[in-house]
């Protein structure tokens, strides 16, 4: 069994329920609906009781939800930079930011006046995506935090 | 005169003054030190007004600074997902959470039960950039917020 | 159900019929007959009344109706130039082109003598195609038109 | 002497002396705006003409003025999908409507109810660039036209 | 419906019947035996009455017939250059010869001494292929012919 | 001493003395104007005879000539397919020819009913480029023969 | 029928059936084991009578028989650098010894003391494959003869 | 210094003075002329005494000297197959003759009926490559040894 | 039958007898757990009597396990740099450590004060990896060695 | 100046003195011998005491000691796979190793039976090599330890 083949099904379950993600996420509870989306994607895993609830969700059989609580192998996309419109947007940001966030986070970081050397780590990481109301038009808000790890020097 | 040719010549004018991106934006001004830390690294551009100041900081001739507030053209990246561990990082993020920031996103501005369909803008765009103190290991946190543009339908 | 797998059910259907694009458009309606291609092609979504006519005019399931209505993941073509001769001519003014509509779109929006920087957005963005009659050979025309945005400054 | 250095000088006096395309292509003249933007970018070609007058604006060598008379070399971007936003978005149409801008050109050409097999020339080939004022938001407006050519049967 | 699947089943009657291409293309008639077996490869397209003879030759149902009269998305070949060593012989000339075609084709046309601007059609394009008989080892002649298109001034 | 620095040479000479590729093929004499001006762009190589010309020609220095008698590293383009125009459509022609080309040459040099197993040689191989006159417009004439080589069996 | 699914299933039987290359190329004859394995593999073809007698040792219908007598599309290993290792040693001495294979072949075939301007074909190629018994370990025996083709010059 | 630059003094020298790589190879001493040149072309590396013979043979400084003996970082080929034709066979070989080498060698080398699991070394590798006169074509003959290599099974 | 569709049951098997790799590795023994996880994930093989005792423990059927005792075409990941983040930190290593590896290993190896010129063989190659207690947080402990391979000077 | 500069400098110098980067460790001391040379192949940073005995040893300027102390852009391969046989070797590790370490570190880091769902950190990260005398040949040994990283639930 292949995970795309779990994810597909789920997807076709929540489009036959008309159930939305913030529903789901509720139902499946004990982590973010960022979290809960991302392994329902086949990015993240789930813990079994979650899984669980998913099977009962989604219709999943007892080995399809098992798959569910392994860890995938990362990587939602196909190679090369996004085709997708709003996909492609984060990746632009990483082409215009990417040198900005390494010399800002490392002078953040750093102690009597030297920049640390590290990185913000995306394992210890974190992240809510909300609407912000905004007069002049809406705004995609998102706020992430990952642990600043030093690099060991030995 | 190649926009790189003036990003090398500010690094070296920086390392020789031993001056760090947050006094120098607050030297030039106007904007956040993102926006101009990215100006300086070739990202984006400044107002002739930073130009100027810019220019006595690094000492730039007339028409390096005029280089400066000129839009460069982006991308401060080689091809190929980056190599440098930090910048890889926020690639990494984007290939585990590009399709769940589109199903979250679309459904978060979405009406009557329905996503819409749009994207979050990376022009009309602003991010912060700060460190969060931590007892388990101080975190790098980044707000981002970007204009929800909706797909116009014709 | 992939997207694909409805795209060419309708490819199959149009083709058993007879229909032309333009029909179809029209028997859809509420958008031009380029929107409500692109979305029959898995580029734009339909709205629900749209998607019901579709599903009429190529008997689709009720499921396959609903993917209509989804956000696709956009991106028409495999990886690379396209190999299509008629698509890569597109592809062609964007490498012949480029650099001249970032001149000449930048310059048109400025103000007080100064290039504008932002973008032509290809969001909220409109097209139309036509037959330009001409003694010396039809001509195909394309018109389109797209929001500038600025780079916000912040 | 390689076109690039020639390009390179073109932008050098243009910044020096502060001037715009469209004053520089009034200066030049004989063809639009578009056209002889893209001949100092190195994508066209000048007359001999206005290969002259270009030389007097920037102060170009004799050698200099001829290579702008020469049929360049195109592809004005490096290699993969641009990394620059505003041409980025041009490549984004390429994407999400190449297969629809496929399927309504060949059936605006066709006849008898038959679809026509055929490219619109990017060599017979041009373009306007204005802005189309809106009070949501002033606008970019590209017309094009290309001559449509049919496929010979032999 | 898939193309591929239309040429595979001719494929398999070609081999099934024990056909040549030649008596293939004389079969169905109408145009020459190049573009004729580039229409069953998935490449050109046939008429309808070619398309009638091809279907009887190959048992194809009406609506594989239906296919081969609909232009294909053109582009035979998998990505990057092509590893079959007969059809890699032509991306080798195109990679020595490129820029020598370029220089002589554009100066073959050119006036008054001065090379033209333009290109070789692919579009308006026909060619033949012969074997030609030789003492020393027989030889392939291919003789092609494309409308020389100038690249329009406007 | 790098073959490309010598081509750039020679390409200034050509400008400077406004030499067509005609006349210089002529005075070098020997081979055809294909051939010559395929070496001078760094792809053939000259005879020390003609290459003595070539250097009398553009000034070229003793070493410069003998760089011209030596085989080059054949690869006349940048990576990936050629943004020329021009160039293009002979790639394209590789694209939607290359199946046909394969099935039709096969044949054509097959015994007893039976395709043959080979190539079309690409350097026992001639080329020649004309101008055809049409009175609905010139054609590019291009005639290439290349010595048919079996797959040995062994 | 793809040539991809005739090679599975030749391997699936000479699997079932416990035989080696080396009695699989004995049974078919006529050709060297090399030759015989490249053709079971996709890579060459078998004669007719080859490909009865490979038939009744796989169980292969007519028309599968018939595919090992068609010259394949060639090409045996997915795009890029192969990750085989035993293949990828030979791609690595492509690699470190290409330019040394060209500057001594080109040498060897030179009369006069001119080096030659041509290539070892392969196409009229041979190899054999066979273990070198050694003391201090077996080694691989490779011995590889191509017919040396000089560049036309015409 | 960089090695390239060595190698292009190398061969400015080997033109200027019209030396052979045998003649050069024969000066050198103590390797194979095949190894010799593959380490003046940068691919392998000359033991001291060999590196002050070149130094003299090509005026080369004590540095540049110094740089002949140290190890490469190998690779003589910009990225992507080869362009160059002669080099570009071999390539080809490696695709077409890659899964059977495969086969091969490892049934070769194998035990009890049992294929062997391994690999030819290409570091403790040598080649010949000679003229092999031929009534029908002289033919390049490659004769290369590797030993075997077993993975460890641990 | 294809070595991956047998990794997939083996995973399915493994799932829902609720296996660890230990225990697997521990069944079917003889080897040590990285060896056999490797061989079962595709990338190494069984002998025959471990093969047996995989059959056994995961139901596959005699064909299914000869097919594990096959050398595979090697190689687990899809092309282009690994997306799963675990993976992707070894490529990260290579990417920061490679001419590190270089350096020091060629000199590790040297003699005489003059570095070695070979390499740490991938083949003779053996592997532990473990969890290493460390109060600041477990750590992985991967060991390595591998033969080091003399390049043969000949 | 760019760090590839100081890093061409360093190398000429430690050739110029015949040092190892075992006595170049020494002598800067302070971390181990990879570590220090990793910074001074530019992929690590030295501290500034580090940085001033490095430039006594290799001549620097202040100002290319001061751009040893920063952080460098990491990645010291040219894109695709590394082509230098000794560090292609762990990048096959990569290919033919990375689904078992991810299967392994994920299951020796799991608790109650469950695998772990997290990462070998890169950047807490040390190594040594070594070499191990073994009468079969010596051979290579690296011993390396990351720290587990726990992907956050959140």
């Amino acid at each position: 069994m292949k995970r795309e083949q779990v994810t597909e099904k789920i997807l076709d379950g929540k489009r036959a329920k008309g159930l939305s993600w913030k529903t789901i996420a509720k139902e499946i509870g004990g982590n973010s609906p960022v979290l809960i989306t991302a392994a329902l994607l086949g990015q993240m895993r789930l813990d079994p009781a979650q899984a669980e609830k998913a099977a009962k969700l989604f219709g999943l059989t007892k080995d399809e939800a098992a798959v569910l609580t392994e860890t995938p192998y990362r990587g939602s996309l196909p190679p090369g930079p996004p085709t997708d419109p709003l996909i492609y947007r984060f990746y632009e940001l990483v082409q215009v930011y990417g040198t900005t966030w390494k010399a800002l986070i490392e002078e953040e970081f750093g102690e009597g006046g030297r920049p640390a050397d590290g990185i913000m780590s995306a394992i210890d990481y974190d992240m809510t995506i909300e609407k912000q109301p905004d007069p002049k038009g809406d705004r995609v808000k998102i706020v992430m935090t990952g642990k600043f790890l030093h690099y060991k020097r030995y």
